[in-house]
């Protein structure tokens, strides 16, 4: 069992504590549209699958809920009194809300990653803002993992982290998600597509072209460009995108797979277990969030509508990237 | 029954056969990926349906196709010796060629609209130089119609012809898509929502902010920021954006809702009739083409794809959209 923070847990070497393997990944209790309650569920449930959790938020409303699932003495909290409302975009995420807390204490080392399932925007703010960015990265980047066609997955980043990137910041967005690939889906050489309105190279909007010209120099395996139905059938590897079109794609994504299940189940001729299947692989609460990629720390963002389920899995994932020691310097 | 270019029909004044109404639909012989045989075959589908047609390519593999389906009576056909490569972007289509006499065509009134199954980019380059953009339109865009899960359908506009706009030409694109809106889906006062990642107008990239500001301002009923999740519902009538985006989305939503069904069908629970009649509302095939719209004259591109069946449908949609003289002004 891992202790409050500070404390190695028994039966571990204190220097492996220091290790970002060990540390605990700080979960922000307060984020999301079901907190408390679900975010602290959901560290409860990852801490029972053998994930070293830290809560952050209001301490009497956090115990509370802990000790619910008779977990009061499981789990460590820190307090932080204020909360990020959802609709904020982060510039107004105070030092004492638990995000920016939660997001201080993984700059210190004391917690290995944070997970939150707060809006995306202060998330994204304030993790740049406290935790900065990893050498040589111009801009962070979420990296989402879609299930597609050919069984894998492939990952999409930039998510919806940077709107208006630079033409080298989407380079280094395939950076990025070749490392996550790597890591996170076991891909031993990622090949990487550039989203675009054409395989061609000459054809897109002024930005992937010219992302188009810097991809191939860099070090990572380019497949060329793709368009948007090759998104879920596993051409690729990595579809890298500017964060505006990237969440367009995702949210889009979820619509399609949602409205396609929705006119089969009106015909009458399809089991609903059939279409509960494929739905619950393109629900955002499922896939345990999106990673934010190349800053100094690991953060996971959750959907802001998540439950114990995913909360638990966003620590999974999180746990996972930091022990990948996924911020690193990018070429 | 329409003659051949010039001559007015049997019966109709020949004041009428002026009017855009009653001018034929040119047809681009030689463009697509089953030209000439298709595409013949398509129009010989919609003069049959009443639709007057003049189809422009090499004569003689015209009117071979015209022969085997005994209609080289009933369809002009006007001489061009050359033919646009699909991988053309169009500045390479030669004034001989199907695609630029077809829309020289139009310009001089000849015809009342084109159809193209050509390679996209080389259509709206060609048409733009040919017939020209109409009064007040500073770059003309792609309009989509989508069917919605709400029953109806939604217009996607720009779905590709101009990817790197202007916030004014964004706003131009939305009132564009709203007298679309009107004409072919008669929808009295079209709901417009502006592509975005988040509901909020501060949401988005600099180019969707700008455009949140300029859209409040014009004549249409702007109904505020849409996400990707919203393309399909049926929560708005327009749904503006730039070429770039548009296309990714367009793409993206064929290619998804044949991932999800492919899905469902790997399951084994689901009857092949309900997903084949989801499939093919869906199918770019299907929806007749894309307008192109913001010109002096009517031009619909089909898919490369095209089938007689689409082919004849774009034919209808033409005659329908040269009909509701939708090339108008701008405000």
């Amino acid at each position: 069992m891992t202790g409050p923070p500070g404390e190695p847990a028994a039966g571990e070497e204190p220097a492996a504590s220091l290790s970002p393997a060990s540390r605990p990944v700080v979960v922000d209790a307060m984020g999301g549209d079901h907190a408390p309650a679900e975010v602290v569920a959901g560290a409860v449930l990852a801490r029972r699958r053998g994930v070293p959790v830290l809560l952050v938020g209001r301490a009497t409303e956090v115990l509370r809920e802990l000790a619910r699932h008779g977990a009061a003495g499981d789990v460590g909290v820190v307090h932080a009194p204020d909360v990020v409302p959802m609709d904020e975009r982060g510039a107004g995420a105070g030092t004492a809300s638990s995000l920016a807390v939660g997001c201080d204490l993984v700059r210190r080392g004391v917690g290995g990653a944070l997970v939150s399932a707060g809006s995306t925007g202060a998330v994204v703010t304030c993790a740049v803002r406290a935790i900065g960015r990893a050498e040589g990265v111009l801009r962070p980047a979420l990296a989402v993992a879609l299930p597609t066609l050919a069984g894998g997955a492939s990952v999409l980043v930039d998510a919806g982290a940077t709107a208006d990137p630079t033409p080298e910041m989407v380079g280094q967005f395939a950076l990025l998600g070749s490392s996550y690939a790597r890591a996170v889906l076991g891909v031993a050489d990622p090949r990487v597509g550039l989203l675009s309105i054409g395989s061609e190279p000459g054809k897109g909007n002024r930005l992937s072209r010219r992302a188009a010209e810097i991809l191939p120099g860099l070090p990572l395996r380019f497949h060329g460009n793709v368009e948007g139905d090759d998104v879920l059938t596993g051409a690729v590897d990595v579809i890298a995108t500017d964060g505006f079109t990237g969440n367009v794609v995702l949210k889009n994504i979820e619509g399609c797979v949602r409205t396609a299940l929705a006119m089969v189940a009106r015909t009458g001729l399809a089991g609903p277990a059939a279409l509960d299947e494929v739905a619950s692989r393109y629900d955002p609460r499922t896939h345990g969030g999106a990673a934010l990629l190349g800053l100094r720390g690991t953060v996971v963002v959750a959907h802001g509508s998540s439950g114990a389920a995913t909360i638990a899995r966003a620590c999974e994932v999180a746990h996972h990237l930091a022990r990948e020691r996924l911020s690193e310097p990018v070429p």
